[in-house]
């Protein structure tokens, strides 16, 4: 139960759960359910556990109701574009099952080796190819949830369009547990991309690099990836893995199409590069090579907690989504904020979305150095909000940010939030103090 | 007052009205909803009024609150991508601000020359190209709408992804006012699509079209429209306009491919026409041609109201949104139908969706003739939930289905709904009756 207790967060706190449910059925879940309805005790609802804000955290006193082994595809409609599964099934896995009929679910989380799709739709999870492909809220059709009381319903509709009643659906994607336990999902597919053409530009400063995304994007053109990581993040990538990046550089952006018209846009964006100031672009249509980068890009969070380790343990992965134009003043902020607070902070991102993963090392062991940290990380928040941004692009509020949701809503909305909730879940029972809890 | 307390359904009540207000402000509409909260009174939003489901419709002792008057563009965010608008500003107004932008609003409901924004919004419009671009939810980031006790409020986010707190912006997108009045909207636009290119394929009855759209759409390709009509509503169009179309068909459809690979899209779809059993396939590159076709099927409910007035009047228009793959079964239901209840149905469909739009024509003076025509609506509805549908894909609940909501949505939903609304709106005083009258 000790080792069921806490995500990928490193930061988080975790309390002492009551019971474990490892449920296997829709009637594990609608009887967990009832039971805690009846008795009026927390109930976490969890996926895989690779959530980064301690969503799926044990809180002191709950069951803790796991529908990681729920992971069957029930259904695979090639005609219709659309697979309906249990929430347990890890997105990779289900990647692989729809490229055998040459079918794609493209959300693309970085951890879709290892986290679940229930988990993916409870926090309308992002990923790199998003820019093109939209988040998993953009697929989800139909979903079947039990409610705080046991109750078992089915929202939104299997069609490609649907208007009858409220949007109840997409209220419970992103709801991170809050409002009960997604146990089914009809998914939207569509048919396998084409491989992608790559390019790889290298940058003097961050400046650069962000000139050119706000520029290419603005273009129209839709990459099918877009990616950003500074000059530090470069390096804990070289000293994780023998990758031989050029990290002399400022700053990298990798660039991907897979449209019919990929060699123009790569082109387009090799001279958009290079009018903003590139040291070097590449490109290459090498498949191997491609995912081979791609698979690099994909060990960005894995080098920098080789790095953490390394540094006294620490680590506060920062997800603000900001508007692409602000990027060139939201990289001044932040390096005002590394003077200020003496805090190391290697920056990887979603480029093309404008959603940004600054990373805060510190010394967990050293409560100033924390002090630090967490000082560097409210004020990069601030900083996001400023930009006309918000604290969360992708990883959702969990725990760790839930005290900051406040500050980004406003008065009404709050009191919305805080109204729905009531309204769905009366007894406070799902997921309690998460997202919602400081409202 | 009279002429502001009914939208365009031909078949839905309204009621008699206290007052008509014509907001110029937010200002007005927050004055307006604390004034209705604090004596209980009963607001209707109303747009541009072209709903046919009588959403708008007044009731009785209501106050109509229309934001038509509020249309201006407030911001073009030509480098992020974004609009920011008044509620009252007409859709084809806003598509052409922004193509002198190079810029375009993809959403395009049959009425778009003539319905608001804030109404594309509440009902979460469709349209032709929601089969390659999506409706109107895949491009609202943030509103702000005045809740029914009149606290102003912003849901939702100006940034590409944004996860932070319940999705409530979606809640309100589809809502037909019955959550609060939206009142300024921040849209997702994209670069100007090329011209299309156009083929037309007619067949000997409905059930070849539909195998084609089918056999087409399950190759993934995207067509950026793809029409069906069937042979009746061939022969209004041509009684309507002198448009020359063959009207000695059993159905014909209309594929546009605004794709760079547009050219092979076009032969891939006359190929699987062909397979399928066409009679004819013509296409057409030239931009004026494609464009007076285009005009054409947008005539198509003007053609279905000449028809109706000279037949007495009535007519129900259905709004069933089923799997693609089951439109051959829905028309041979639709055949049965007729027979039983021997009455007349056109039908055109956004085929690439499955949205299928049947019409019934009756003689509103003739008792039995309504009652057949009601039998008809009733069954299609029946038909479309059992072949795996949705009862409306975009023209939303209103007060014409509202009684029907009741049989899509299971009680656990339901009641969802129910609270929902009961939370947001504890006085019962936004659009009530419409939509969530009957659950
Ligand atoms: C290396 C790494 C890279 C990552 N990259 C990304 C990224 O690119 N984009 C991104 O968005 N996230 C990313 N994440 C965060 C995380 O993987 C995602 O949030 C993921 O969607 C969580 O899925 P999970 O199955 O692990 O959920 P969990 O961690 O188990 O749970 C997450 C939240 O959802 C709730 N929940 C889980 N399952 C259900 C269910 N069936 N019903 C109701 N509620 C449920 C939990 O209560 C919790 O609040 C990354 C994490 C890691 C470790
Ligand atoms: C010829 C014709 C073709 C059509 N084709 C399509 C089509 O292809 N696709 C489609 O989806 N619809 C179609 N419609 C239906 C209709 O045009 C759409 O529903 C449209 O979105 C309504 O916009 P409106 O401004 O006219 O809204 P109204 O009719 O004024 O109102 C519609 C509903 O929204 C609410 N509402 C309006 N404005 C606001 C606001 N600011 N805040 C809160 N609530 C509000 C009203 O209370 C009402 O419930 C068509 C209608 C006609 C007459």
């Amino acid at each position: 139960m000790e080792a069921a207790s806490s995500d990928m967060a490193l930061n988080a706190d975790y309390g002492q759960a009551l019971a474990l449910v490892r449920a296997k059925s829709v009637d594990d879940v609608v009887a967990t359910m009832r039971f805690a309805y009846d008795h009026a005790l927390p109930v976490v609802p969890q996926g895989a556990m690779t959530g980064i804000n301690g969503g799926a955290n044990a809180i002191d006193g709950c069951i803790l109701l796991s529908v990681r082994a729920m992971d069957r595809v029930l259904d695979i409609d090639a005609t219709n574009h659309t697979v309906t599964v249990e929430p347990g099934i890890i997105n990779a896995d289900l990647k692989k099952t729809l490229a055998e009929q040459n079918l794609a679910y493209p959300p693309d989380p970085g951890s879709m080796a290892i986290s679940s799709i229930g988990g993916n739709i409870a926090t309308n999870a992002g990923g790199l190819c998003c820019v093109k492909y939209g988040v998993t809220r953009d697929y989800v059709r139909e979903i079947k949830v039990v409610l705080p009381d046991g109750t078992l319903t089915r929202l939104g509709r299997k069609t490609a369009k649907g208007v009858a009643g409220l949007d109840l659906c997409s209220l419970f994607v992103g709801s991170e547990g809050t409002l009960g336990v997604i146990v089914e999902a009809t998914l939207e597919v569509i048919a396998l991309p084409p491989e992608p053409l790559t390019a790889v530009a290298t940058f003097p400063t961050e400046h650069e690099a962000a000139a050119t995304v706000s520029a290419y994007m603005a273009t129209g053109l839709r990459p099918s990836l877009l990616e950003f990581l500074d000059g530090i993040t470069i390096n804990l990538l070289n000293n994780f893995g023998d990758f031989g990046l050029d990290d002399s550089v400022g700053a990298m952006l990798i660039m991907q199409s897979d449209a019919p018209t990929a060699a123009s846009d790569v082109e387009r964006f090799t001279e958009i590069a290079e009018e903003n100031g590139a040291l070097d672009v590449a490109f290459s249509d090498n498949t191997a090579d491609n995912e081979a980068l791609i698979a690099t890009r994909r060990c960005v969070q894995p080098a920098n907690e080789l790095y953490a380790r390394s540094h006294g343990g620490g680590q506060l992965i920062e997800d603000i989504c900001i508007p692409r134009s602000a990027m060139p003043e939201f990289f001044d902020g932040l390096a005002e904020i590394r003077k200020e607070t003496h805090t190391t902070i290697a920056v990887v991102a979603h480029a093309g979305d404008g959603n940004t993963h600054p990373s805060i090392f510190y010394d967990a062991k050293d409560p100033q150095s924390r002090a630090h940290a967490e000082e560097a990380f409210e004020q990069i928040l601030d900083l996001g909000l400023r930009l006309g941004g918000t604290i969360t692009g992708e990883h959702g509020i969990g725990s760790v940010k839930a005290r900051w949701l406040t500050k980004e809503l406003d008065e009404g909305s709050r009191r919305l939030h805080r109204e729905i909730k009531n309204a769905v879940d009366p007894l406070g029972i799902a997921n309690p103090g998460k997202m919602l809890g400081a409202l």
